[in-house]
């Protein structure tokens, strides 16, 4: 086996032609094995076997640098760069994180986990380089799918400014996660078909060389086309057309489907465990779908990630032009859904709370200093969402609720949920946005609340001394500990669904005075800038004692969440104690 | 004098083609009346008098929809539009905003004021209109700087989705403040080069329809090629070349110092108010220039506004590859920053609080995670900063500093900021950002303080009871509002300048309970999620009263700082009485 004797890009270069394709025999194999147990970006990897063994063929890497966008193609990477263990051997699996990450190799320049930012990350590295008057090659690593993204065509225009050494290499599979928007896909398809030939050519419109690779899955191919750029003097494009999920039959076939995959069994491509639990995206298409049916004007937006909001390509095809996919462009879905409100439609638009980040101005300038009634749904924004710290769900309250004119709402269950997500659609006042909870939690009761009458907190239980304020996903962490103060202490809390991260409600806080020494506030997210702050604000100049409960301010990864949980004092036990340690 | 009689677009389209010569002539000398007298951006709109009339003569506004990209170009449009009064007569100047704004006129769409946004939110009123089954034009009027910004790049690649119509005017002056950065403007110039018909293209290659117009200052042209692509049954750019400034010689020889103006003697072209006193642009530029002479890896960074760092055209110069203009395109321009840092290089990139906005997920991804040790100068990030709605400097302490891993500095004199700019380029852990302040205070104290300790606060003055925390800019306050306690109350109250808004210093805050039963926070900015409430949750439990003042979180628009202060308890006296008030 070559695998097992690769220990960095200095063994690749080692073997000759055959060799090689007999490694990237492995290499499938080795990711084939990881991935049905672990699960993974399944199609671009497999896309980007012989690519990456070019790449290392001909580079120096890490004295060369590669900078790989996003990180969904960087497994053979790693497999090529003293990390082939983590996908050898079962026991290392877990050796390695699904990013790049400077951390585990010197061969990784940056932790990466957005897509759209390597062109700008390596023009960054190019000029470092310029500065210092060295001559080593830059390479940015980028799918069809993330130059949708504004980052991604800024650093496409830019990067012709330097004048010097930059290879960009844009690996083509003709596909994002789904298939692809955007008008530049045309072009692509123009270049493909004219084997690179055609005049009009976005990236020499950019200002960037060009070279053109029919077959990036072919090793001679892509060996030739990197000899020919190596050293180059100037920024250059290498178009690759390469396929998704290239060598396993099924994933050729479903090439969404495999974009990343779940454990599964290899034979028959089925995932090993199935979810069946009804989640929040199922709840939202459904929702949606007899929305459009009903009001034509009824949009639903996604940023090239139909699934957040469970439109599978048949519910799109159901939808029909009241789905919208921008591409990976979440800077234009909340324009777009802003445009759309001024022009009385009603505009949903569906994304994790990390991707967000990506459309901060956007939502303060063509939003809400517009008011415009756009509605945003913010899911993965948990504490349980994705531990990556690429990919952590626990900044959007601090990001997004100290944005004027913004209703940002907490539903506690299900029934909370449905009843936010009709009022977010048909109100024409607001900006709404919703923090879609981590857990279905159904409790079947009939929510009449007027969710335009702001900030009205509910007191879902009264009682006396201690006050327990419980936002969103963190309710039934109130609730228990609710129970758990009257049993220990013998104290009955009250109990309040806040519902608003946005606003506080000064009536009740101020009510709550009277009977109350104690206020406790949970939330699901990092302290700094949050909920609990402003409550504690609020009660700054009196006597009330206040307790925030949440996350501390920092980039977690990978983490366990009883750990997090633990290490942050929110468990009921810990809360109890501090309770008892200022009696 | 035609414009006297402009009313509104039907009053454009009664006048022959002599008229509405001369009503151009009338527009740039009502302009030039106004602009001498008041200021405003001169540049785009002088360039824009042309094309504006052929809007209204060829389209029906308001039922036909133009979005003017960062409004910059948008009062040739006011003038039309039923708000002549406010370019004619010196009562009325003040009658409108320099931006489009909906509440002045239903000819407005959007409140705009950041770049790069209009043909996304375009997009979004073509959707609404397909939706709803309407068939009015949607025009988008952006500038060729503006094309930079990923938000437009990203507009422009998904405007062909539409399939329906969309026309996207291109004003290409050939400059944005300064001259272009970016491969794009290669291709505007083979576009203009060539009349249009290079087979390169970048608006074809991004999968649009193109019409070229060779002098976007001919009102005949204007008039046929609007009459050629209105209703338009697809997505279509019109490519007009203008003249920055035409008309007015002065501007149309220096473009970039006639980009935006100050009141100005018209025959002189000079401002009538000297500024002279030193600015931190000023200071900056310097410090950074001796750094760059001394150290090859200092590079200073801006997305298309080089004055905020003070680098006017000869500075640049002599900055040479150190100086790095990205072109509109703050995204680019921190992830850039990262790159360069990565790579053991000293970059510094300046940008305004406003436009920070438009960077979130690269501070947070590409610069935080990272960890990577990039300098940004965060200008106008005060209540005494921009006025305009759009332009507000008050919500970057709630945005940016709950970021983990950012060290984000507030100096107090100009002696602190000198030193936290040297020791923010020179260090190499830390992301760091400056938040610069807003007057040049200084006291001429040697500044000797280790800024790599992270979080020591310093205690300016030892008192007793009362602790005033007062944050960069509002320092003064804090000053002043020690006197007055001192002074009217009897107390000597205690003084601290915290310099980092990213953290607390828990040891001293801990100090503080001995002798102290109030703490008061001053920050310029808004209160929610911002520096204040931190400090009152670390006292949450305990029985120190804790009075945050700053600002409320809401939109202000052209307002008078006094107000403000007012309106926010922000003077000594209020203070002072809210202190009263709970003795």
């Amino acid at each position: 086996m070559y695998l097992e004797q690769i220990n960095g890009p200095d063994d690749v270069k080692k073997l000759n032609r055959e060799q090689l394709k007999e490694l990237a025999k492995e290499m499938r194999e080795a990711l084939l094995c990881k991935l049905s147990k672990k699960g993974g970006h399944f199609g671009p990897n497999f896309g980007m076997v012989e690519a990456t063994i070019a790449l290392h063929y001909v580079f120096n890497s890490p004295k060369d640098k590669i900078v790989y966008d996003v990180s969904h193609q960087s497994y053979c990477h790693k497999m090529l760069t003293g990390r082939k263990d983590a996908f050898l051997y079962e026991d290392h699996y877990y050796d390695v994180s699904g990013y790049s990450n400077p951390e585990e190799s010197e061969h990784d320049f940056f932790v990466i986990g957005h897509t759209s930012t390597s062109i700008s990350l390596a023009c960054g590295l190019a000029k470092g380089r310029d500065l210092k008057g060295d001559k080593e090659n830059i390479i940015a690593v980028i799918g069809d799918g993330s130059l949708s993204g504004g980052e991604a065509l800024e650093g496409l225009d830019f990067a012709s400014e330097l004048r010097s050494n930059i290879i960009i290499v844009v690996n083509d599979n003709d596909m994002s996660i789904a298939e692809n928007y955007g008008g530049i896909y045309q072009n692509l398809k123009l270049l493909r078909e004219s084997n690179g030939q055609a005049e009009c050519n976005v990236f020499r419109a950019m200002g960037l060389d060009y070279v053109f690779v029919k077959d990036g899955n072919d090793l001679p191919q892509m060996i030739e086309a990197f000899e020919s750029v190596k050293d180059s003097s100037h920024p250059v494009v290498v178009h690759i057309c390469t396929e998704k999920g290239k060598g396993y039959e099924l994933a050729e076939k479903n090439k969404e489907g495999w974009h990343y995959c779940a454990p599964f069994d290899i034979e028959t491509g089925e995932a090993k465990y199935q979810g069946g639990e009804e989640d929040y995206s199922e709840i939202t298409a459904k929702v949606l779908l007899r929305k459009m049916k009903e009001d034509r004007t009824v949009a639903a937006i996604t940023a090239g990630t139909p699934g957040f909001l469970g439109f599978d390509s048949k519910r799109r095809m159901e939808a029909g032009t009241q789905f919208i996919d921008v591409g990976i462009a979440e800077e234009t879905a909340v324009a777009l859904a802003s445009g759309i409100a001024a022009a009385g439609g009603k505009p949903v638009f569906g994304v994790y709370s990390t991707f967000l980040q990506r459309t901060y101005d956007q939502l303060s300038q063509d939003v809400c200093i517009n008011k415009n009634p756009a509605l945003i749904l913010v899911y993965a924004a948990s504490v349980y969402g994705m531990s990556d710290v690429t990919h952590l769900g626990i900044y959007d309250i601090p990001m997004i609720s100290n944005i004027p004119e913004l209703v940002y709402l907490a539903p506690t269950t299900k029934e909370e949920y449905l009843a936010m997500l009709d009022w977010g659609i048909e109100q024409m006042e607001y900006p709404v946005a919703i923090r879609v909870p981590a857990f279905v939690i159904s409790n079947e009761e009939n929510v009449t609340k007027d969710f335009g009458k702001l900030n009205q907190y509910e007191m879902v239980q009264k009682g006396e001394k201690i006050a327990i304020i419980a936002l969103g996903t963190f309710f039934e962490l109130g609730k228990e500990l609710g129970n758990k103060i009257e049993e220990s202490m013998g104290i009955k809390p009250t109990l309040i669904n806040p519902y608003y991260i946005t606003g506080i409600d000064e009536e009740m806080l101020e009510e709550l005075k009277k009977e109350h020494d104690i206020v406790i506030t949970l939330e699901d997210g990092i302290l700094d800038g949050g909920f609990g702050e402003k409550i504690t604000r609020f009660y700054g100049r009196t006597d009330m004692k206040v307790f925030n409960y949440g996350l501390k301010k920092e980039f977690l990864d990978r983490y366990h969440v009883e750990d997090v949980l633990k290490e942050n004092h929110l468990t009921v036990e810990q809360i109890i104690e501090d309770l008892e340690s200022i009696k």
